[in-house]
């Protein structure tokens, strides 16, 4: 089995591919969007991929890819993120600052407090900002006690994350659907047809056969301005009657259903 | 009159400035934050920040932002968004590519097809890419032909953007809240009590009394973890009797609910 991740090596998703499938062979991808079109093509059998932040909140680019990709998510993980600030040069030399647009997200008073001034580099991953601040004086990163550890960088401060419970929820990815018996979470995405109320008209089905909503988050739809595709978790899975009963009537409403699939998360 | 915007200079927010302000004195920021606060703190009379993207979806920032400052929406402007891919190098040379996080997710397909290997640095806006190119050899930017002009840069390809229709929705920021009085929308945020269906029953009021929601966006409540707050758009201002209804139905459900004002649409 081969498990895909959002490089380079020590970056939070390696830590959580490394939890959740300790024992299989890992492969690094420089983006989320290729960690995910590996699965589709069958190059990996699973990818470890950031979804969401307790601080930053939605990873965008996963929500777009998982609409747009022939992928399911088949299960899920959470990750304490602990940023630390990271640089071989002096606290007070520090004119430059590399990071992942949610570490810079989830450190942002501290950031403004200790470093108002400095030039922020948002880059693909935590990890590949530790590796710049590794090759270029003055400049620090923030990124993780694993990255500090593979890139011979001291840690200048622990514990920056404004939120101390500052967590990841990362999904794994797969080109099959899961079998939904037993699993305690539906993910759905979904476009609403063109009217006024028709948004509240659709999520009523939820209400009506007693489904928890547990979490709704919009994105553009990406075919027209300003129209928009809603993703929404749901307490159970489509095994149960009211579950089914509520996504059929929804599918009334909408258009560009999509079930992401029922699935568990992971305890390691 | 004094108005911010996120710069520097030759970004969209400053294109946007202009066209909104023709004739007061621009200031830049260099970040959202920066320039929200210097709004709140009478530096300037008002900064004008993007909010959403039509294909990269909410400026996260700004909405955080408009929660922990004490600022409101004045107005929105819609501005064409038209990125180009800017270098002085060769096109087969570049293997570095500068823009916004919201440049390199509004061209992505682009990117994945013409420079699938190329390292993506994203940087505080599409103007200090501009900058950054101009700076270093086989590198390039993706940002406006206001900043091609500014930098001195070559434009080796228009019209990248994966939608052709590429917008970007600008709000006018001020620290006092606006007359309602004859504007057309109406922009609240919110948070629901921890109880199923407890967003439901907050925006059942919208229902109820026949107020058209246009948008549900989520954001982390940033106080406990998977705590959300909801910015909802409505159709329609603070003076009328069925939405001073719906908003005094909708504050028994929820939480650190804030009008962050009733606005319309500046048309140049």
């Amino acid at each position: 089995m081969r498990v895909g991740f959002l490089g380079p090596k020590a970056s939070y998703s390696h830590e959580a591919a490394q939890k959740i499938f300790p024992s299989f062979e890992k492969k690094a991808f420089d983006s989320i969007s290729l960690a995910i079109s590996a699965v589709e093509k069958n190059e990996v059998d699973y990818s470890v991929i950031p979804i969401e932040n307790s601080t930053g909140g939605s990873i965008t680019v996963t929500l777009d890819e998982l609409v747009e990709k022939n992928v399911f998510i088949s299960s899920e993980f959470l990750l304490p993120i602990n940023h630390v600030f990271l640089s071989n040069s002096k606290k007070n030399k520090i004119d430059k600052i590399y990071s992942h647009a949610q570490g810079f997200a989830q450190c942002r008073n501290w950031i403004e407090n200790k470093y108002p001034k400095a030039e922020l580099i948002e880059v693909q991953s935590t990890s590949k900002a530790a590796q710049l601040s590794f090759e270029e004086e003055n400049s620090a990163a923030i990124a993780s006690e694993f990255a500090a550890k593979e890139f011979s960088l001291t840690i200048l401060e622990k514990n920056i994350s404004d939120s101390k419970s500052n967590e990841t929820r990362f999904v794994v990815i797969s080109n099959k659907e899961n079998s939904p018996q037993g699993k305690n979470k539906t993910s759905i995405v979904f476009g609403v047809k063109d009217k006024p109320g028709a948004l509240f008209d659709a999520i009523e089905s939820f209400k009506r056969f007693g489904v928890n909503m547990t979490k709704i988050e919009s994105r553009p739809s990406r075919k027209k301005n300003w129209e928009y595709l809603f993703f929404v978790d749901l307490d159970g899975n489509t095994t149960q009657k009211n579950i089914l009963s509520a996504l059929k009537e929804l599918q009334e409403h909408c258009k560009d259903f999509k079930n992401l699939g029922s699935y568990s998360r992971v305890k390691t």
